[in-house]
Parts: structure tokens; C-alpha cells; sequence
């Protein structure tokens, strides 16, 4: 019975150290060197093999290294494999720094200073206060949840929207469909962090935008496939949009003549908003793989009917 | 017995509005329309006018609109007329804000993204976990307290320093001359919030960068006076200090020429940390003449030994 890592081999060399010393009854591999594929039991991968089925045809459960499982392609994974998305802290407070960070440079207009100090410009503008700033995120699992639960703290006004109905202490909740409306129409920063499905793939379009109050800010930390890029740029020239940070792309990298890079009102990161952490992304798969040998339910199990 | 207000004459038509709701009872004015001067009992001012005592002969507090004095001329300032700081709501969150997105771009690189972006380059860089950085901030009073207690949330090893000893969860705790030492040796980003005295005039100096690690980076949201600009600069070249970021300056505007606004290591912000709030500006000083009237200590009272 083996455990396979398949991603960055320079992190796997890490997780072997952090799984020998966390879980040493369980033979670690790094991918290619998988020994028997009889023997491989779990996978823990970015990308799985394609010929995922007979390559390991006594795989129990197959792990994402990432948040997200919208870069599996499941047409090749078995119906009936348990697929677990990575639920760990460090994905968590990577996330709420980085959108902390994002909202904070916008409600303090700190792309303004900056470009102020290239011209030498001394000039100070109203500071508002958080309590009069609509944040709304789309998309409440552990990661909205978490950045939601800190934006709060700072006195921003908070909504969020989800498929279905949620209640978060202190942040206005909409949901469906009928919810999108109201939830948009009061928020000035609107944040994506949805989980990438058929169904949302394309959401940030114009027909968002527009029910947007005129020159609304969005942040993209969910996946490139979330927004029409061209949409985005046209909202951005009419003034319907008043800025956009978008640390997802598609295709990543984003190429070099690509105009988000040269739009002055678009600020783009090369995703790095959270990243998993080896030291917890193995506490939490060391956790998960004796949440399954008990027959407890894995944290993180995708429901493959909604995709995430 | 009238309340004269002198400082930004828009700002003051708002407190105007907002003293006549909640204190309806006491005439206020706007300097320099002051009426007959020996009915002025208090002042609220920038910079009260420097024949203070001939002009308003029956003066009984003089509150200043900052969050400090050392704007004021003491010697000017009868020895027995209390001096109130102004401590309010809106002035902490600013700072937290302010200081929250300072420690954040530090920690997750933002002016080398927003550089790559310049030259059309995705590439990432490792994200260190929060634990990791160690923040340190000197003066724990009501702005370093809060700021240090928004920070501990993300999980970043925090410390404060302090001339008498104090006590903050979560925080390592150093005073004195003795403690600052240690203070500096565990720091990676230090910010000032220390009031402006004699005591502290010029102690963001060499003597100050060369205890920190090499490479931290600081960040002053005290006073310009506590800076001293040629020390920085020295640091800054020979990479004992890898960034500056300043919120205040001396003087103030910063001269167009002055070399910390072309400097690739200082980001310079026109001392817009944190602004009195009219509103909650008002609250404060209603709630202090309340307490004044009752015999009550006031809230921001000035020990004149202390000089803050």
C-alpha cells in the first residue's frame, strides 16, 4: 500500500520528510519512481495521469494538491473514486491576506499614492470611513467564509452570495439565482471566490457588471475561466468599472502582449494570492487519510453532481 | 461660555453641524469668527493662536484636533490649562487600516509585483507563512495597541516596545532603554507610532537601523521629527534596511526635490494614515466636556512631564 505525490517535485521532496515523520507506516513516492501501481492506494496530484484507471487500478482516494478539483478532467477519472479537494490552513490565511490586501490598496487608494510619488505629487484625499464601503464576496465555503469573517473586523459593510442559502454572523446573505440582483446592486468591491463548474464558468460578464453600482471594483481570486476578459475591459472604458485585480487568468501565465498587463486600471498578480502549504496541506491529507480508515467523512470529499 | 474651533475651516463647518445636534446647549464658533473672547472656555485647535492666553483670557481646555500635540508650542500654553489629544474611533481604525496594508504589501511582495507587471512578467514568489515575519512596534498606546491586536489576527509574530513596562495579549512585550534591544534584534518590520518628544525626536536613526536584522523594513506613522532622513538613506544603500515606507515627513509637504520620492526603496504617503473623523471627532470631545463638567477625568489629558 503506497501514497503517490504527482506535482512540483521540489515540494514533493518536503512532503516526503513531513509524511515520513507524520504517517510512517505509509510508503511515500514521488511521481515518476511509483514503484508497483498495484500498490498505490492514494494519489495526491495537481494533474492526474490521464490513463488514471489503469495506471493505478487499485486506487482508493485521489487527492487535489490545490483548493480547487476544476483542473481534473473527470471524463477520466472513475465515477466512484473519492476526489478531495485541498482544505488547509495555509491555503486559508494566504487567501484572507491577500484579499485583506486587495481591499485595503483600494478602499486607501493606494494605486493613486503610488502613482502620486512618480510625480513627486504631495496631495492627500478623503479617507472614508470602512463602515460606508459594500464588500460582497460570491462564493461562501471555507475561503470566502474566512475572508468575509476578517474584512468585518475592519467595519466594512459585508454581503455575500452562494448557490444555496448560508447565514454568517454580521454579513448580509443572498443566494440563487433571484439573490444575485440585490446582492450586486449594493456592493461597491465585489470579490470571486467561487469554485469553477459549469455554471459559473463565464460569470463575470457584462450582464454582472452592469447590475453593478457604476464604478464598482472587482477582485478575481477564483479561476481565469470566471471572467470574460473582453467584458471586462469594456466595462473598465466606459467607467462602469472603476478598477480590477485579477490574480487568475486564462490562459496562465498570461501572455506578454496580453492588454490586462498595460491597462491602467488593472492590477495583475501571477497567482500567488494563497498557495498550499506543505506543512499543512500534509496534516491536513495525513488527517483526511485517518478520517477514511475510520469511515469518518474526508474534509473536502467533492460532490461530483456539483462539481466542487 | 462659547467652544471655538480653529483648524480646517470645511472640517469645521461639519463639526458646526454636528456639535449643534449633540450639544445644543454650548455656542460653537469657527475661527476666526470667535465672538466676545473672554466667553471662550474651550478650544479646539490645529494650532491655537500663540498669544493664547491674552486672546481667549477664560480659556478652560484646549483640545487639539490630532491624535497629538507635539504640534503644539507648550511654552506658549499656560502651565495650568489642560491639554486634551484627541482619541477617537475614526483616527484608530485609519491607522489600523493603514498599517494593516503596509505589513501585508511588505509581507507579500507587492511592489515587486506591481514592478513585474510593468515589464509584462508573471512569475511567483514563495509565500512565507505569517508566523514567520516578526513585527515590532514601538509605543503601545490606543493606536499601537489596536494595531497590534489587527496584525495577531493573521498570525504574524508580534512584539511592542514601550518606555514603562505593559502587558498586551498575544504580544511580546519590551520597555525601557534596556528592552529595546532584544525589541529591535527580533524584528523584520518595524513601525513607529511613538508620541513626538524630546526623547524620541531622531530615533529612527543609524545607531536605531543597525540593531534590526539586515534586510528589515520600516515604517513611520509617528512623526517626521522621529526620522532622522540621512540615517534612512545610508541604510536603505547599503541594504540594512531593504524598504521605507513613510507616512509623515519633515517637513511637511515633503519639497518636490527631496530624494525619498525617487528613492526605489521608499514609498512616501502624504500623512494620510489616519485622519480625524468629524463625527466621531465630535463624539469625543462632547463626551470629554461631559466628563470635565462632571469632574471626570478626560480622555487624551496630556501630562505635560510626559509631553504626551
Amino acid at each position: 500500500m503506497t501514497f503517490v505525490y504527482k506535482s512540483d517535485p521540489v515540494r514533493g521532496a518536503v512532503w516526503a520528510e513531513l509524511f515520513a515523520r507524520k504517517m510512517p507506516e505509509l510508503p511515500f513516492r514521488i511521481w515518476p519512481d511509483i514503484g508497483d501501481p498495484r500498490e498505490v492506494r492514494f494519489l495526491a496530484a495537481w494533474q492526474p495521469p490521464t490513463d488514471l484507471s489503469t495506471q493505478f487500478p487499485n486506487l482508493e482516494v485521489l487527492f487535489s494538491t490545490g483548493a480547487g478539483t476544476d483542473q481534473f478532467d473527470f471524463s477520466t477519472i472513475p465515477a466512484t473514486l473519492p476526489v478531495v479537494r485541498m482544505v488547509e490552513s495555509g491555503i486559508i490565511h494566504g487567501m484572507v491576506e491577500y484579499v485583506t490586501l486587495a481591499v485595503l490598496s483600494i478602499h486607501r487608494d493606494w494605486r493613486t499614492y503610488l502613482d502620486q510619488q512618480r510625480e513627486n505629487t504631495w496631495k492627500a484625499h478623503r479617507v472614508h470611513p470602512a463602515s460606508s464601503r459594500r464588500v460582497g464576496v460570491m462564493g461562501l465555503g471555507t475561503l470566502g467564509r474566512a475572508v468575509l469573517d476578517r474584512l468585518r473586523a475592519f467595519g466594512f459593510s459585508c454581503a455575500g452570495w452562494s448557490r444555496s442559502p448560508q447565514q454568517i454572523y454580521g454579513v448580509q446573505c443572498h443566494d440563487g439565482p433571484d439573490g444575485l440582483r440585490d446582492f450586486l446592486a449594493r456592493t461597491d468591491i465585489l470579490i470571486c471566490l467561487l469554485p469553477l463548474t459549469d455554471s459559473t464558468r463565464g460569470i463575470f460578464s457584462k450582464r454582472l457588471f452592469d447590475q453593478l453600482p457604476r464604478g464598482a471594483t472587482v477582485i478575481n481570486v477564483g479561476r481565469g475561466g470566471h471572467l470574460v476578459q473582453d467584458d471586462l475591459l469594456q466595462a473598465l472604458d466606459t467607467g462602469q468599472l472603476s478598477g480590477a485585480m485579477l490574480d487568475v487568468c486564462e490562459p496562465e501565465p498570461l501572455p506578454p502582449e496580453h492588454p490586462f498587463w498595460t491597462h491602467p486600471k488593472v492590477v495583475i498578480t501571477p497567482h500567488i494570492a494563497s498557495m498550499t502549504q506543505p506543512e499543512t496541506a500534509v496534516d491536513a491529507v495525513v488527517d483526511n487519510l485517518r478520517r477514511y480508515r475510520q469511515g469518518l467523512p474526508m474534509v473536502g470529499l467533492v460532490d461530483r453532481g456539483r462539481g466542487y
